[in-house]
């Protein structure tokens, strides 16, 4: 028989245990986080009706949707009906739509799952990745306070993955949109395109996003007072008091000023380290869903990842799927992608030592004795291997190593008569007798659990 | 704009928050189970390519996947490349042969994603559910003490979940394989005939499975002793002492004896509840894959269920990738399945208080002190929610009572200057004060955690 190759499609992760211990490890990081402050879990199936997930049809994102159909569908030549989710946004509308009389509002609700992009394979470019989104949506309205508590939350997680040095950048679209506005520039399809060119400008620079802004019919005076404005840098306060020297009437302007400072004040309550955030006014978000605060999240030493954690707040989730006005605000972190770019600079959290004991295999006419063992340690709440092969010790000992195990017990039957147990430190590469009776509470020392 | 019915694909489950909960915790149970036994997480991507996947071309599989492609590849009318997993093994089998360099043997790793069956839209089958997996695979060998630990972690994971009164019933294939042989039944296409039809007694009942052993060339006499023998009863010992007491000499049905001996005493060894595991000759395993040890979980008072966790001993994991041999031996949880059995017979466990408390807006001047307490309570290791909308005080506590917060904190503003704080517990209906300097205290002593 030939063999297949064994391999994974391409644009798709897949990790080695040591790896995967990492990305779960993370995971749960977040998955507390998000729950720590409120938040309940979400998961919906992998893939949705068609005409369900391309509401938007005809744009940008049919083009890399996945289409999914059994056996039989395919040998009958039907379009499929099916397709996989290319994010979380559209079930979670959907699901918020659907379920809607069933759930409590505000409804704060996170989801970690895969989405799947149809992408042409090229370097770089996934076609499977993780997703860790987090909403809260309302009911009618939704207070404004929940703007800053959302990116307190992220502060909260980075800083507990052991992240250093990054800052969320934040900004309130309205500040930008009231002053179009004030500017006699309303044509709203215009103003997007605006924000867009200025959501170009770490990419291009601003000769050319002065060019674009120009072309877009924005007179050069305009479009200087603009730029200066997005070039804004310095404290919190600082910017705020730039915001509130302008001599702005727009009613857009204000009230966008208004949630911003209120956001100020609202992150200082909650306590969030005030390096950790700044307000951006080019931060404007290429996505026109947004409508007031909008977020990213940059690596300070490394902004070439771009934004790692973005989002924004919408006016209106679901409008395709029911007629209730469902206000919301959230922020997504790309954690396959960012795994992946911690990895390549070497910034990932250090694996964790998820099996803490390895029991070797010293004489086998004791392996009774070593499961026994393993059963009263788990009972303490250790994570406890039994090696169940008849191997070298010096073959268990790199079993363990390249495990990440820190600890292995040996016990010949000179051991088990005299009821000691020789403990290994495999990672501070020392070795010392205990007591039988004195092991358990050693262990917990060693291990620090 | 007309609306779009929200509505999730037939055959696929989606869980409300407070079902999803449990659900995660009975992830998490699992997970924490997997890992206190020195196992190691694996995910792979939902899709694999086509002849990847799809090694035992032809057969019922194929009829049951689902393809997958994208937009382009689809208006290009071409054949899909990809094709989401139907099971956890075939990845496991793809993973451990591309990566073989890489791991650590004897190789234990858990995984628990979702699997995909593309079946006609029917009552009750499922295209989209949960399995858990847990393997160790052998480099060459894997000794038959690992026979003994899988289900002795099943047992573990069980009980964890509060699930009463389940039995893992176990087997060994090459009992009956020895009966056969030496019976000079030695072709082996005939004896995985015959034990399908044993594999069927408890839907079919003897007679029938009697009959359809005679047509397949068994004489009745044999077929008599291989069904009592099949039906015996009793205590392990007593079904040992049974299999002892025959006058065989087949090294096949000796070698299988002789495996089912030491799996008992490895099973007490590692302390496993007598009550919970029982030898049962019956079970056959339709899979011909399975080629010693056979496992399945019945709950006691809920056999219609069928097995909830099955799974056993293979030879060789990747035979079509790989030249190494890689014999195994493992079980799986069908999560989804399992779940929703548990929810129709109210068996589920218990929501898990997730969120311990919620803290009420009372007077929105005080929003800030809200938030500080919010997080001082997080520092000490509390999930709190603050409720930053302004409602009525019943609306606040409706919702925490829906989202299963057991505690939501009141200050107005004389609690606030008498440096108080109602506790309201929602789960026993009792309000009392509690000083400030109080709180943390009273909160751990409340909540138990």
């Amino acid at each position: 028989m030939s063999l297949i190759q064994p391999r994974t499609p391409a644009g798709t992760v897949e990790l080695l245990p040591r790896e995967q211990v990492i990305f779960q490890h993370m995971m749960d990081v977040i998955r507390r986080g998000y729950e720590s402050f409120g938040f309940v879990p979400v998961e919906t199936p992998v893939f949705e009706v068609k005409d369900v997930l391309l509401t938007k049809s005809g744009g940008e994102t049919e083009k890399q949707v996945y289409f999914v159909q059994s056996t039989g569908a395919l040998k009958q030549g039907r379009d499929p009906d099916l397709a996989l989710r290319f994010d979380l946004t559209v079930p979670l509308a959907r699901y918020v739509a659907q379920h809607e009389r069933n759930l409590a509002f505000p409804f704060r609700r996170y989801q970690m799952q895969r989405v799947y992009r149809g992408e042409r394979a090229q370097r770089g470019r996934s076609r499977e990745f993780y997703q860790c989104d987090l909403d809260v949506i309302g009911k009618d309205k939704l207070d404004t306070a929940y703007d800053a508590e959302i990116p307190a939350i992220i502060v909260e997680i980075f800083t507990e993955l052991g992240i250093k040095g990054f800052t969320i950048h934040f900004s309130n679209r309205k500040i930008l949109l009231g002053l179009l506005s004030a500017w006699d520039m309303e044509d709203s399809e215009k103003q997007k395109l605006i924000l867009r060119e200025i959501d170009k400008l770490d990419k291009i620079g601003p000769a050319k996003v002065r060019e674009a802004l120009i072309a877009l019919g924005l007179d050069a005076e305009k479009v200087d007072s603009l730029l200066a404005l997005v070039a804004l840098k310095g404290s919190k306060d600082d910017i705020l008091a730039a915001l509130n020297a302008r001599d702005e009437t727009h009613p857009i302007f204000l009230e966008g000023r208004n949630e911003l400072t209120k956001m100020v004040a609202s992150l200082r309550a909650l306590g969030v380290d005030e390096a950790r955030t700044c307000i951006n006014l080019a931060i404007a978000r290429g996505l026109d869903y947004y409508t007031g605060t909008v977020y990213e999240t940059l690596i300070d030493d490394h902004h070439a990842f771009g934004s790692v954690c973005s989002g924004g707040r919408y006016e209106n989730l679901a409008g395709y799927y029911t007629k209730s006005k469902l206000p919301g605000v959230g922020m997504s972190i790309g954690l396959t992608r960012l795994y992946e770019q911690l990895a390549a600079v070497d910034l990932l959290p250090p694996a964790p030592h998820k099996i803490h004991i390895l029991i070797t295999q010293m004489d086998a006419s004791l392996a009774p004795d070593y499961l026994e063992l393993a059963a009263t340690l788990r009972k303490e709440g250790f994570s406890v291997e039994n090696y169940l092969e008849q191997s070298k010790l010096d073959k268990q000992l790199k079993y363990a190593d390249k495990k990440n195990i820190p600890l292995a017990l040996l016990i010949g039957s000179r051991e088990s008569e005299a009821g000691v147990v020789q403990v290994k430190d495999l990672v501070h590469h020392a070795q010392f007798e205990v007591e039988r009776g004195d092991l358990v509470a050693r262990l917990y020392e060693l291990l620090k659990i």
